[in-house]
């Protein structure tokens, strides 16, 4: 029974709502022995750190992490980790107005009809900001990735925002860290820049949209068979990510117009044992990683806390008009990069221990 | 660790193989009281059985489903149910010729990497014979949740196959059972008949399809915050049928293209409570259910056991070509309408249960 | 959430009632590649088997189990494995009796409680036949620890039965293969027979008894902090054990008598490591195995199934005097002793594979 | 997976190493609605407060909880509750005599062999100070509890130290609170103050405990069959508790040398329904509660860190002889009362939401 925690060996629960003292991730399960000290998970945060670029929420949060329990002398000891990061600015006064109306299309009316009672503040535990602890234990697993296979590397990026997409041809890995928008196309950042100036100041709105993560050098057989498919587990680990409406992996949805001759990847035999000639199955087949890239990608809708007054309903069961004041980003898809990647390295890690756990490392030898 | 159960409270262990004596479910936390008995169950088998109509499978499998515990006198005990199906049909001769190859796209390559070792007969654990379980399951957790909410009722069609789409505004449900697509418009139903007629006998090839499931009078409040949403469990349940590559909730992938203003489900106060003037959120808000229509697609691959040879390598590292002969359905989608139905169902009794665990059935009230 | 399931990584579910055709074990997370077929299993069955001795009950059951999953060419595949075992002398109506009253000190009148209904015939699902999958299950378990460690030795036996105590200074492991109660000590023998006669054919009643059971060879590590205890495990996995009242480790209660001068299990280096002088910890510190002789005991009550008349109720609220008919074990904790042993193995083989998952088999080491 | 997690609904997830900047509790699945602050919490803690009497370590720890999420206007939000507790006297310089060498007895040696490193600063993660989170999260589960059944209640007490009893016939519950000893019986204060000052002082030892926990106005149909057995989770529940050995439910371990026809409790009808004659099972039938008090009792070893030098190894595997000093207590059994306690709450509480998510508080009548 988990509501808060995800994985299964490697075991995050987050913890905290918007506005009270400090949020956080309690991470059990970790190998002992890996190098881990706050810098390896800082920067992490940074990436996704509200206030940090004028794309995003102007909130102020310097999201510094502490690692209360878990480690000596710099090494995880195999025991529970702590991680927590203190709210220092809540500026709870911005959400008086809609502590007893509910935006259309957010949490507030579900969490009241769920809990009888919620934390308006800030969206209490339904906000992004839940995503911050996420990003920490990214930076647990991270390290105990990099430990256990040097070679494996995550990237996150945006592919789409609101109607706008990237061109894959101009593909730049290493453009992703110089722009605001994580997107690996330089082509478009000036475009998209005045497209959401446009959506946030002209229009009073937001819009969504689509970030791919990749992991380069997964090794072969992570995953099992039906509910322990990787797969299965990597569409939990997207859909529970704030405002994320939709996950695929490899050809994804578009996988339902491909025929079984288009869809095959094909194999032959290279110097390094076998090549796919394609990646249709974005590195999983049957659930079970293949060697190849694993690819997902998914859907965030645009925010629901916007200035354009929409119809809705308060707890006295009146009509009303919401606008929603306060310091939100027209897009959150953007702050979802970090957090898309954070989710990839638990489940991955989640999965490296679940395999050796259960198989010891035993790999069919091809050839 | 769950390598193949699904749920929390509502528990589901599926085990068997293709070829093996029998398969099943185990189903364990089922509430007690609950009237059932084979002639529950059967009829959903039936709608996903082998050799039912020309356009799936011709292996002939009566699928008929014991339940050896968990019931007396008619009514569930709260005891573990122990559903078999026994396989009847087992012509693993069929199957020879890929006992060294690798299907490109299929699980046979990881299975082997994973395990050292598959059941290469009809694709051992990895074969769609396995959601005849799920579907024996699902008949279960129909049961309890008839008699807990009367007016709950899922419904599962096809919405696309291939490059071909349903019409909207034909839609019919009482369509859905008349032909062999499961497809809610009787307008595209004598093309798409001839469409995967082309596919298979022509191309030698299988073809992809979506399929929507939508659950109504489902209650506010199931579901849970961060890895408890209803959201991310229904995700995982559809990814982990086979072939899916996509999932989606309300707008899906769509979502990313509105704007905010475009994406609010307003409210109204009308005889009832609260009324939406829409249902872009697919009847889920931060993870817990509104009470509007649950909605879900997912996308299903075509199959990799095709006719039309495929470049691929064997056990021993050599180059080969496969072909796959044996029974297998051009469009394996038709047949994951009821399983992901039975997927719908099983996800939300389980939430009945943790809902009604941790609140106890408290719900906010409004107005 | 684990109603009917032990177990985290190798998970056991057991299932099946008294009375119904059948009775089982569904086993996940057995490591691949393990050889077993069904004569690996049956020779544990066959020491719990009802019907085998003149000392239990006289209920014939040849408790023939199959396995219907999870292997191929003789060797475990990774999936889940179903044991089976069909239920053939269900003779029922011997316990028409206590259809409405519950025996003193039964399950009766809990399961009644709770569900609403029970399976009274033979006591259902709280029936000692359940622990028949336990047998099953261990007997998968010792499959795979014989094949990881080939050292590991897991032996049961009574050292309690009534008033009568085994005397340890005649402890003979051979001889408790040779008689019918599982004793390390042939001297208790005759005078044990003597008793149990006594018990049942002139007392018309029962008696408890105390199995210890031993694993050695078991590999230091095993266990982690807190509530993934080695030694919390195994006292949830004897506890839950039908009849168990009491669980020990190493002194067990006996511990509370003693200083910690007499307790501390003192340490000197030996050709092979360390070497310990006592072993009042039973082999376990801080919940972790130290690679000394694991030892538990487990108390099992008298059954509560007694040809002596005792003051009840019925499902009427009224009150009655209860015998209980039909074919019941005086001492239970005969038959405990295989069960103990399969509880064992399945725990220990569940930490290793837990350990290894977490640790990758990281040892420290010591010089 | 949980290695540091009990509870399956009401989940308790507890972190930090005695030497820590702080130690804590992630409560997951608590119900919404129940009032709470740190003043339900403190009164627990201060009852195992480290310093409090001369009997137990003299080290100095307010032991202040925080609450840091999951409540909102002094109710639980139904959100992680997450409880802190700050270490403020770490005198670690009085441990390090131990640093390389493994006390006898003590999880030092095994935390070395499976981790490959230890935090050795008062044992770590292995510290008693570990249990103080356990009793924060008991007060939360007390607060529910409370609420859900306001006239159920938990007591704990000694009933044995060392080679001393108390008198049963003078059971004082009133005095359990006006001692040092958490004893009933007024009796034995003196005699057993002299007994403990005579072992530390003069024997340089420490000693053993038996502690007993009782739990009034439990509702019957708490538990389930199998491994999901009350008895089964108290009893894991208990021996995760540090230096415990030993755990018995109701007659416990002397059940062995009962007859069935003593260990019957017998029914009779009374005003309220059934009246239970005797109390022999605890409280507990085939796992599940019975209406009658549930009665735990467990065995507390003595600490392995004395004053009496005793033999052991080091990490350079040398022979060495090994003094515990530092600020242990005589008898680690005194303040496992309140942990005691507070796992009674923790596994009642999680079982009235298991059982009312499967059952929805269905309950058999009789009459």
């Amino acid at each position: 029974m988990s509501f808060n925690t995800f994985g299964q060996m490697f075991r995050v629960t987050t913890w905290g709502e918007s506005h009270g003292p400090a949020l956080g991730a309690t991470v059990d399960g970790c190998p002992p022995g890996i190098t881990l000290s706050e810098a390896d998970i800082q920067p992490w945060l940074d990436l996704r750190r509200p206030g940090l670029n004028k794309l995003t929420t102007q909130r102020q949060e310097p999201d510094q992490v502490r690692i209360l329990s878990g480690t000596f002398e710099g090494r995880t000891a195999g025991t529970p980790i702590q991680l927590m990061i203190e709210n220092t600015d809540q500026r709870s006064r911005d959400y008086g107005n809609i502590a007893q109306a509910f935006r259309p299309g957010h949490a507030d009316l579900t969490y009241h009809q769920k809990y009888g009672l919620r934390d308006h503040r800030g969206g209490g535990r339904s906000s992004a900001r839940e995503t911050a602890a996420r990003v920490a234990a990214g930076g647990v697993a991270r390290a105990a990735l990099g430990a256990l296979f040097p070679g494996l590397r995550i990237t996150g990026y945006m592919v789409q925002m609101g109607t706008k997409h990237i061109d894959r041809t101009r593909f730049d890995r290493e453009e992703i860290a110089r722009n605001n928008f994580f997107v690996p196309d330089a082509g478009v950042v000036a475009e998209w820049e005045a497209y959401l100036h446009h959506i946030r100041t002209e229009e009073n709105s937001s819009v969504g949209a689509v970030i791919e993560v990749v992991a380069e050098g997964v090794p072969p057989g992570l995953g099992a068979p039906v509910y322990g498919k990787l797969d299965a587990d990597l569409a939990a680990a997207m859909m529970s990510i704030n405002a994320v409406k939709g996950v695929e992996i490899g050809e994804g949805m578009g996988a339902a117009a491909l025929t079984g001759v288009q869809n095959a990847d094909e194999m032959r035999v290279g110097a390094n044992g076998i090549e796919f000639l394609s990646n249709h199955a974005g590195g999983i087949l049957g659930g079970i990683s293949s060697g190849q890239p694993v690819v997902v990608r998914f859907a965030v809708k645009p925010t629901s806390s916007i200035l354009t007054p929409r119809r809705s309903v308060n707890t006295a069961g009146e009509e009303v008009e919401v606008i929603t004041k306060g310091r939100h980003d027209p897009c959150v898809g953007i702050r979802a990069v970090p957090v898309g990647e954070a989710m990839m390295a638990c489940v991955l890690l989640d999965h490296v221990l679940r395999d050796r756990g259960q198989t010891g490392g035993l790999r069919g030898l091809i050839g």
